[in-house]
């Protein structure tokens, strides 16, 4: 069994404000250990597709940090290969959570998977589903 | 075979336009028709994940935009079931440039893919490509 | 809420049986309801790959077969238009499982996700993960 | 650049014929080379699934057979860790050929796309395509 790597969730939390797409859109890590990981973000009109609802390229910037997140608590440094994206539901609402889990993670590939939730006066519900591939590239600086 | 729906590219690129993330972030419709559409967006540090490269976010927003663009010419309002994104190579570039085309349109899914090159100095690298699959809405207004 | 259609999982199990492949690998319907699914497949050495592990072929097979008889439960005819499958480890074993579960049934498009456990002395052990897309044929004969 | 490893055409056959499941559907290994490989097989009954198109597993066999085969001419031994399958058009013929190519081969990571046409009468449709990707794991012996 691999062990396992668990930054501090502050230092993966200023990490991910290093990005600055992240900031501008007001990404924000809730929670992240034992290889799973909580963002959330605020609806803003910025974030909208035509129609109004979250961008799917929002949708994938959760579903991909929340994964790339959950990774890093397990293997550390971590880069994406693939990910995948399901709009299971018009993702309307007045915030989006995403959590997501490792699946698996192996000496070079991490599979991971993620839920996307919109949250409306405190409801939940599923707006999208997806999983991102990971490679790993080494353990983080410390 | 199905008539093609072939919006004025005009026309498009306003509706392209009506989304608040596609403006944010200046992606701009370039070319659409017959089942194909390219578009652009600068690069900007707001669009970066953590390493300074473009967000995987903004890649799917990308191939999904354009996917949809391309599917549009064909068959008019469609909204993405799924879309999915390899990340083949490091993003970096002045500006970013995205290829979508239809694969297959039927009568209620659209099959689509995309190729993302970065652009430094007039050279362009792919960078990532991807697929989308689509749901057709209906015709557009007109 | 959608009304539920389960057919009788006799009639499910019968209905697998029409594909020679899965009468040819001895793919059997195990259990489905409620938007679940549950499938075997002996191990044998015409399902194997080149180095003797269960071919991605049939893993994929697996996948596709349960996430349909899943959807089946809810929605009755579908038909896959996409599926993948995440190769987590080497698929060996005496026999293999898959267990698919409906995440979504919308009108026109039915998501679905599933497990591929390999079984060795009765040990189960996750070899792959995959999800397919449905699209709604209609409701079984009846 | 990467220097082209180009396995010669028959033992790259000769490999692809040490699975047990290829041998058992008749597929071949047509050419292969350069980043490319052409594999097909013949139509029978026992590749069907229930209403008699090919089984979504056999095609997914192709795809990663094929996308393997490509990847092998460029780096080697591979194995799969993901692939995915748009079943495009009802897969119907006398005989499928799937064609792959690779689309960036990595140092640890290989991304390759494949397309699977029905033959009929000599005629060629798309039915189905995919990609696969694919780790490294070294040079063939030799």
């Amino acid at each position: 069994m691999r062990e396992s790597v668990e930054p501090a969730l502050d230092a993966l939390r200023a990490y991910a404000r290093t990005s600055g797409f992240n900031v501008l859109h007001g990404i924000e890590l809730e929670r992240a250990g034992s290889g799973e990981a909580e963002l959330s973000m605020p609806w803003r009109p910025e974030a909208a597709q035509y129609q109004g609802f979250l961008h799917a390229g929002m949708i994938g910037a959760l579903i991909d940090t929340a994964c790339g997140c959950a990774a890093a608590t397990v293997v550390g440094r971590v880069l994406a290969s693939h990910y995948s994206v399901n709009c299971i539901r018009p993702a309307v609402g007045e915030r989006f959570v995403v959590r997501a889990r490792v699946v698996k993670a192996g000496r070079t590939v991490v599979f991971t998977a993620a839920d996307v939730f919109s949250e409306t006066e405190g409801k939940h519900t599923l707006v999208a589903n997806g999983e991102t591939i990971l490679n790993v590239v080494g353990l983080p600086d410390s």
